[in-house]
């Protein structure tokens, strides 16, 4: 039985490591299964183990990946018996596969929200390989090859209940005492550093007039502008530039201000009303 | 004169590091030379001029790799008067590229083993570029290009005794004393630690209920559990885990074996028959 | 209103780094956007914000480039006034996009030369996302994929004079007391350090037979052979090895030149004739 929907792209995202023969494997993998399919790397570079990182960062793409497949994998129990699955979203449109532990629950979401899901239960769509530690080799590519040619959800696992899978933890910022609990979710390869929070979030607490806000981190307080790009902020400035993901990222320009401030992901960063001077940046000496 | 056999992937291993804009290059001219020849890249992150690293790695990637073509390129002769070879596989199923160094020849015994060479002697099928450094791009590349089109062994080169090719230098381990005399061959992204013996190894030697075994490396001796996923273990318990090539991983669940043990790749590890208790773990203390 | 002129591959290199979700995302859109491009990753690891040397990776690459599309994305000024272009050179046969920075020129000067160039100032044409600091998702990929389905440079942006691109600052070596004067461009993966300069420029300075040279960077002097591979180097013999590119690199044979010599892109070396002995290498002592 299938459903006779064809799709022709995966796109796949991993802990793998970005050029380890682990990715590379997949890929040959993939080509020999199914010829047609055209796999698209959305990244491999999430941090070992680190689920929430890897659910972010599927988070930050999946508005601008095709149709199609989705292979996530960041997948600390594989081997044991945490669950793999299978999420249909978009009447279709959209697949994704991966393990059942919060990994792909922001980007299903973000596609519309899970319409059905199975566990990947049935051994025979499975690859017989040594080990049972390569879910993405063993599990995850025949199956993509088999729904890519056409199977159903319940020609590849066992239907289960979409309100079974595990949520996200996507860390959400809290009103306090007029200001906003935000943490870092992500530096990104130059040093910036994205908050929680976007811009909208800062006027709807703050004001419509906020172009200025004070943030504090650690010891640490300085009044920042708001800004477009990276080069609005003068030589040396910290501020807060609205980033391609339409959040708030702590940056200096041409300078990594996860470097310069010693801050990473998952740091907390408070954001409350401007006491500083508006439209003058306030220098911040960089360290050497 | 071609022998009319058409391959339309090519697998691509070498030590010129993943993005570096030489795998590009070789990238970019394939698709001019051949713009339907797809291109699968296992890894490029093998170890500067690591021969053996680069024949481990094609070794367990081989049995996932479609039929066609594989450039293997870690060439720290290049230049120099070291043969570049092609050899064909599999009733002309697979043709190997590469320098023929050993880098070759465990992929090529897993995939059936040789069955004709080629010295890639013909300088008209080779790139005219500046320097003689770059063997990958002006000489496999365009070589590729024109097996891939149907050109035969002989037609880009001069055939020569699959015998006379170098072999690889793989460890196996030794019996010694009722033990295993192994070492690491890997260390991957998460830090686990591949070792040259497999569980039936381990079976064969101290029988079929091993399912612990003493680990000696450096001064250090550990009884630790035979187990199928990195999850079975106890949180901060080393263990051999089953892994997805079928080889013994010295691993902890979570946490790099590598840096906590401080072993690399080509540390000896030896195996020897359980004296511990059977079934507890015995826990280890993670270095802060 | 189109040109007619359909292309197939866009060739892509960026300072976004290999694997990021930055680079998977600019993927995932073109696959979206126009199915049919293929898309070369030339090099996605240029260091942060370093316009020379993206423009230097460009330029040693694009004589292996096919015709098409190359989006080039080093871009600090990122949502700032300076100009994103497309430029058209051999006859339509290639069009370059990217920030009007410098980063461009060489590989466009290359290419035989700018022959038409437009601002990409048509914001019907870009993508509506969050932020604006995001070019190569936002302004080159949608751009790319128009112009790959037929659009004209006309149609995507305003034609500009050609002559009004910003140059590249292409570093040439400089004829000085007898010497010359040069730098280091770029040290590859290996260590290997290329400076700016060809046997020939040796060649045309100090005479026809000059197989060795002086060599002088910070304090050091050595007297080193010009050789056509790293094997014929001596073991822990520096020399000047003709290079990938033709031009000279300071390099031992397997072994980091860059980190036995502490030398770095930039960073000045002089050539003078050689006082020393011809034909034998002098020995260096490798670090520890």
């Amino acid at each position: 039985m299938t459903n006779g929907r064809i799709h022709d792209t995966v796109s796949f995202l991993s802990d793998l490591g970005q050029g380890s023969d682990a990715v590379g494997v997949v890929h040959a993998l993939l080509r020999d299964l199914a010829p047609e399919l055209r796999v698209v790397d959305i990244t491999h570079d999430v941090a070992p183990f680190d689920v929430r990182a890897g659910s972010l960062a599927l988070a930050r793409a999946i508005a601008y990946v095709p149709s199609g497949i989705v292979i996530a994998c960041v997948d600390p129990g594989a081997g044991t018996d945490r669950r793999l699955v299978a999420i249909e979203v978009a009447g279709g449109n959209g697949i994704f596969l991966g393990p059942d532990n919060g990994l792909l629950a922001t980007g299903v979401a973000l596609a519309g929200g899970a319409e059905r899901a199975a566990v990947l239960d049935r051994v025979e769509h499975h690859l017989a390989s040594p080990g049972a530690t390569f879910a993405a080799r063993d599990v995850l590519a025949p199956i993509a090859a088999a729904i890519a040619g056409g199977a159903d959800l319940a020609d590849v696992g066992t239907p289960i209940d979409p309100g079974s899978l595990l949520p996200s933890v996507v860390p959400i910022p809290r009103e306090e005492n007029g200001g906003l609990a935000c943490e870092i979710l992500w530096v990104d390869r130059f040093g910036n550093c994205q908050i929680n929070a976007s811009h909208d979030d800062v006027v709807a607490v703050f004001g419509a007039d906020s172009a200025r806000v004070r943030v504090t981190f650690g010891d640490e307080l300085r009044n920042v502008e708001i800004v477009s790009s990276y080069g609005a902020l003068g030589a040396g400035a910290l501020g807060l530039v609205i980033d391609s993901s339409g959040l708030l990222s702590l940056s200096f320009d041409r300078a990594s201000a996860s470097r310069e401030l010693g801050l990473g992901e998952g740091d907390a960063v408070r954001l409350t009303p401007s006491d500083g001077p508006g439209g003058v940046p306030v220098p911040v000496t960089l360290r050497p």
